[in-house]
């Protein structure tokens, strides 16, 4: 279909060649330009045309096909690219409040490019920028004024090399001295090093650190944050007593360096301390507006959640990629077919299509999730009822997004078979750059325990008016009716019916209220039992508190997109396949739960169940005629997706044999010909040796 | 409990240093030097030994902390240890056929070090060597000799650019000019080129290379192999009319040289056709011991069995690998406690337990699947019968290791939180040296639909006794009760029942028969709807024939190991802890399939699903304190296991410290500090490009 829009912003949508991936786009039932306007608004999409271009066009930029960088070269590369992000001036400092949604285009659009730059660009810019901002106050601005033309560089150092998760436990000290009005910060031992800053390892000069307070006489006022310059800015070398260097490679990620540092006694300026949440007065006293330590220590570390929000955005621009890949791919691989002579594109395979359509239809439904964001940097705090649902939405929010994206881009890396595994196509970064998805800010698995907390808790503590269940951004509200929703049973079902989402969404509500149900049941159970609540919740977390905090951000997640997609504002040409990937979604996550379903008796009979798959697949043959031309809509330029079997044109072989025939040395004889040719082994020769 | 061995075998069990993880080896409830005797026997525990000294005392073996290898550096330090391999003489020509235990243990063990070195030695010797054996004859054997010696250096072509998992469709030709008595070997167009070769990349002097046959008149017999000279031994240029060539840096196994080449009208003699299957005469005519085309075909793919279940034990050995690494760390690492004062291993908690417990219970049960082999390298070929049950074992035994080794080590890397991420504890290469395993020998999804076919060919096709389903391993013996098996319903069970193998082991019978019919059925009503038999199948996989293929394939790695565990061999002091693992592996196994149980009707309360959760839950508390001397028995020697996190000593932070100062520059400032330190960026000074 072609678009039916206005000249100027059709003229956003590209041109794509005539070729293998033609025939998709002619059958697709929409026009991917309107949904693309639809979807981000045109501002943002000539924005991001905008990033792309202006990297496309600057030789820093150019891709180095089998360059092979070694670690220092690619560090150096990214912070190159890093100051030129600042030279063009995609934003300016009163955009992050303003225009969040913007910025967040930039980091992705990075991203896009390379998590290295976009990560290293975010810690420096966002994180330490705001974690400055957040918790100090007006005598710290000087610092955020240096950070835009890299005066100083700045890193985020919470982490210890023997605490990340319990950050409660970590053993860097502050202790202040009246004499000098100065804190001393220091480094108990190594194991108490700063571990895993990003930033850190070769480029910061200013570090947000967090240490244990101490004040006089050796009260310990728990963990605070304090600007400490680490390197000197005009040499880079290490600022006296401290020892700081580069932890090494990582799996992915490897332009961006992080670092660990250990203080041996150094000695900063009292207004150091970020004093937001907590001062300390020439004297030595200790000013705080909170009563005690914990709620004092949830108040600094509330910079964390804005951070989990962030992360699932960027696991999604993951998931896109990757999708893109494999989706093009298929589209113009051809391999067997109804006769020997003639094949046909992998797509067509219903098993294909089940492989990947599922994790097209994930990146749409959670990058809609995604938009919903806590706090923007730099705007005001929430309420607290707001911040807590917040909190429980991105604890979850994040392990599922972050999953998803691994899960599928390693499905879409098989899904290419030997092609997805050369690294030329870029699915093996991709599933390297998403890994610390899954582990920073909070391990998926941890994270998860304070959703499932918080839904337990409205279960536990009724509120004045009875009403328990009712948050401000109402994705709780619906857990009022668990007792009836409990006795809900599915039955005479027909398989037309799962093909829209509202049947999956009652499913889901059910199995909220069910594992919320079996969860209380069992932390109760395991309280009676146990010595400690500690253990309790422990031998809660398999098979229910876990489970129920996955299961409450699917539903939202599904829940979000439906009334999105179903919304008066849709166009009528875009409902038709808006409504199928909210279908696939939503069922395909529900259908991983199907035992609980049967289990709990909400469903009962066999057909329930057969029908669910079928409707399923029923929505992978729907979708696929229209699968090129979702991909065009979230797929970035060729140069940015930098994939030769994925690029738009769809010439897959003639664009992977014109990569690799531009490697370096692709048909040289290797520089150690000689130990073949001449240096022969002996066969057995060192057997006396064993 | 100490080990009550004689003092030779005793010898061979580390003495291992005091430390962090001595409470946990202290709590074993078994010997972990009398298990590793009973499964391993003495002499295999020796020779991996011999071999692992071997490595350790080389400095050629010496592990390069923070090299940083570059890829043309990493190959050939690869091809120098191949090389050294073959000094060492770890095994005879001989040993190929009379002891193929002791040839797989050295290609495991040299996997354990590093796999780059492991797959360029076994293409070398094993798949170029036993193609020529195999498919050639006595006029082949010269090559035999040289490949020992490295006088040449070996590579098997078979896939092409656009032709991997349809062998069948390649397009390289071989055109016999009797004039000459030679064959022309020619590519096409460069989507025939030879693709993804290993060892092709910039070493191999010769190729096995798979080619369509045409005799004078323009007959094509199909495909035959041929040995094709690529590069002069003496200086590794192309032979002419060769265009070879690397086709670079793929996701792991970077010290391997996968390649690609394309052939120009390149003349071999008419005796370089593997002539097992099929040969020419002088004149031109084409002999072949088989009726048609298709037949041969198999026969002449015969050799590809053997590497599936190869596969098979690569993918245990680096499920191994990973299990040790996370549970030794999750032994080490403390965090979080019943009081702020006093932290645990994470290994204490229960959904720790439930992440990696039944990986490690899997690494035994598919270590011990794994032993069963098909054919071993040189040995003489099985009956056909046998042939097609092999062949159906491997064809799903490959992606079930495979995809459950990804997994597990993907489990593992997260397990291990950031540090996992660090590239020096080595989980990240063991993901990537994996991920091939789902791929090559064919694609996992692709490779099932070959075992499904087998089981529903037996079901379709009467014997002539009505026996169907007789076998010679009996592996599907137990389908000839399929309708009984089908009647079967499981009510009032106990959870004491699903702590001990039988009751899984019960379910899955019942389940391969569920899929068995459900799949069947499906595909009748599939070709009734259908226009061809090749949608038919194709419509068929997802749910069913995929499903069933893997379940039947779970079911027989667990009743093996239910049945070795089971059996009166085993000493009784391992009893417990075997009969723990194999009930672990088992019930963790069906309960991805619960779902199923339910809607089948096999199981029907809810107490049911319940009791199989609990029991999973208490089986990984039952082994949990079994676990670190589980991982001795597996793991290798901390110089081969090279992980700072997981030495045997337990000292993980100290280990992990030491490692990362060792690496290269590690506290040097980089050396484009200028690039901060003096050129600073002006913030929009490039706006105007925009």
């Amino acid at each position: 279909m072609a678009p039916t829009l206005e000249g100027s912003a059709r003229a956003l949508w590209p041109d794509f060649p005539r070729g293998p991936l033609s025939r998709y786009r002619a059958r697709a039932s929409f026009s991917g330009a309107e949904l693309l306007l639809f979807l981000e608004g045109e501002d943002v999409v000539r924005f991001k045309k905008t990033i792309f271009s202006a990297l496309e066009k600057d030789p820093l930029f150019t891709r180095s096909r089998g360059a092979d960088l070694p670690l220092e070269k690619y560090r150096e590369l990214s912070f190159l690219q890093c100051k030129r992000v600042l030279e063009y001036g995609f934003f300016s400092v009163e955009d992050l409040a303003a225009s969040p949604l913007r910025v967040w285009a930039l980091i992705h659009c990075l991203g896009m490019y390379d998590w290295s730059l976009a990560t290293k660009c975010f810690l420096h810019l966002l994180v330490f920028g705001s974690a400055v901002y957040n918790s100090g106050s007006e005598r710290h601005f000087k610092y955020i004024e240096k950070i835009f033309n890299t005066e100083i560089f700045g890193c985020f150092a919470l982490t210890e090399l023997s605490h990340g998760s319990n950050t409660k436990a970590i053993r860097t000290t502050a202790h202040y001295d009246p004499a000098t009005q100065e804190f001393v910060i220091h480094s108990p031992d190594f194991e108490a090093a700063k571990f895993w800053v990003g930033n850190m390892g070769k480029t910061a000069t200013h570090a947000v650190v967090f240490a244990q307070l101490y004040t006089p006489g050796g009260q310990c006022h728990g963990l605070h944050s304090f600007v400490v310059q680490i390197r000197d800015p005009k040499t880079l070398l290490p600022m006296p007593g401290v020892m700081v260097g580069d932890i090494g490679k990582k799996l992915g990620q490897n332009g961006l360096d992080n670092g660990f540092a250990m203080f041996h006694k150094v000695r900063i300026p009292r207004e150091d301390l970020l004093n937001r949440t907590g001062d300390v007065t020439p004297e030595g006293t200790c000013l705080t507006p909170f009563k005690d330590t914990r709620q004092r220590f949830g108040a600094s570390l509330g910079s964390l959640s804005s951070g989990r929000v962030s992360i699932i955005g960027m696991s999604v621009v993951n998931l896109k990629l990757a999708v893109s890949i494999a989706l093009r791919f298929s589209a113009t691989r051809c391999q067997f077919g109804p006769t020997e002579e003639e094949e046909v594109p992998v797509l067509e395979y219903q098993l294909q299509q089940w492989r990947l359509l599922p994790y097209l239809a994930a990146a749409y439904a959670l990058d809609h999730f995604s938009r919903f964001r806590g706090r923007a940097p730099g705007s005001e705090s929430p309420s607290a009822e707001l911040g807590r649902e917040i909190h429980a939405l991105a604890s979850a929010g994040k392990p599922l997004a972050s999953w998803t994206a691994q899960q599928g881009i390693q499905e879409c890396r098989e899904a290419c078979g030997g092609h997805g595994y050369l690294a030329i196509n870029r699915l093996g970064d991709l599933r390297n750059d998403n890994d610390p998805n899954c582990t920073y800010e909070g391990d998926n698995n941890v994270l998860l325990q304070q959703t499932s907390s918080y839904l337990l808790g409205l279960l536990e503590h009724c509120g004045p008016d009875g009403a328990r269940f009712r948050s401000p951004l109402q994705t709780v509200d619906f857990l009022e009716a668990h007792p009836s929703i409990l006795g809900q049973r599915l039955t005479g079902t027909h398989q037309a019916d799962w093909l829209d989402s509202a049947a999956p969404l009652a499913a889901y509500k059910w199995l909220v209220c069910y594992l919320l149900q079996e969860s209380h049941q069992k932390l109760i159970r395991e309280r009676r039992s146990q010595s400690s609540d500690f253990e309790a919740r422990n031998n809660s977390q398999v098979y229910h508190c876990r489970s129920l905090a996955l299961v409450f951000l699917e539903l939202t997640v599904v829940q979000r997109f439906h009334a999105y997609t179903h919304g008066p504002g849709v166009p009528s040409s875009l409902r038709a396949v808006l409504g199928r990937l909210s279908a696939l979604y939503a069922l395909w996550s529900l259908s991983r739960h199907t035992a609980l379903l049967y289990r709990g008796g909400y469903l009962s009979d066999k057909h329930s169940g057969t029908q669910m798959e079928s409707a399923i697949l029923d929505l992978c043959t729907q979708l696929k005629d229209d699968a090129v031309a979702l991909v065009d809509v979230i797929a970035p330029p060729d140069f940015v997706l930098d994939s030769p079997i994925a690029r738009a044109d769809g010439e897959l072989y003639k664009n992977l044999w014109n990569a690799i025939l531009q490697e370096r040395g692709v048909l040289e004889r290797p520089s150690w010909w000689p130990e073949f040719s001449g240096n022969k082994p002996v066969v057995g020769s060192l057997r006396a040796k064993l």
